[in-house]
């Protein structure tokens, strides 16, 4: 991220949001093209290493652990920039996305769209 | 949307993974800019009606009601096109916006970015 050097991470956590289980919804979008790639999870523990490293890392809710994206892929995300919505409980992160984001090989988790006989794949 | 005519939604609801509140995630984005707005939730009842009418539609966590977005504000979402996640469980709205999405009255609803002394209003 362009300013991690100078956040205090302890002091971020402190005014988001987080649901009753712990986690915040973040949605990553590509930084240069504008595409929103993903959405996943975040807890305390994963935004502040995402800040501090600037390597994105997710709370994998199936897993129950840290998901630092990409160890197994090397789809990894780098940290552009980073807000927080108006009510404090959604992140949106802007990220340079080495590879596809979706574990399916696309570009974006965001493929199907509605058409007469149900979702279909767009993209 | 592009196809509503022919879209049927309670096929596309049957097909969409509710938490267990009967909600998803649903990201509104600029249809033009791709900005992204804003993040509510759907019900199945919501996104019906926003896929049968073709103006958006979120579930209000809080008042526990549908929420016709720009019913009280005047700023109404258009739904431009519509996609679902490869899990299912999270939907991307490209959006014509009528006015600021955000209820501050600003575009959108990210608009605080981490500084040296917290989260800091960046738009």
């Amino acid at each position: 991220m362009e300013n991690t050097e100078i956040v205090d991470a302890d002091r971020l956590i402190a005014d988001v949001q987080f649901d009753d289980r712990g986690l915040v919804p973040a949605i990553a979008q590509d930084h240069q093209t504008g595409r929103v790639l993903m959405m996943a999870w975040m807890n305390a523990e994963s935004l502040a290493e995402t800040v501090r490293t600037g390597r994105v890392v997710y709370w994998s809710r199936s897993r129950k652990a840290l998901w630092r994206k990409g160890d197994t892929s090397g789809h990894i995300q780098r940290l552009v920039s980073l807000q927080l919505d108006c009510d404090g409980d959604t992140l949106l992160l802007q990220v340079d996305q080495t590879g596809p984001a979706c574990h399916t090989g696309r570009t974006a988790c965001f493929f199907r769209s509605p058409t007469a006989t149900g979702w279909e794949i767009v993209d």
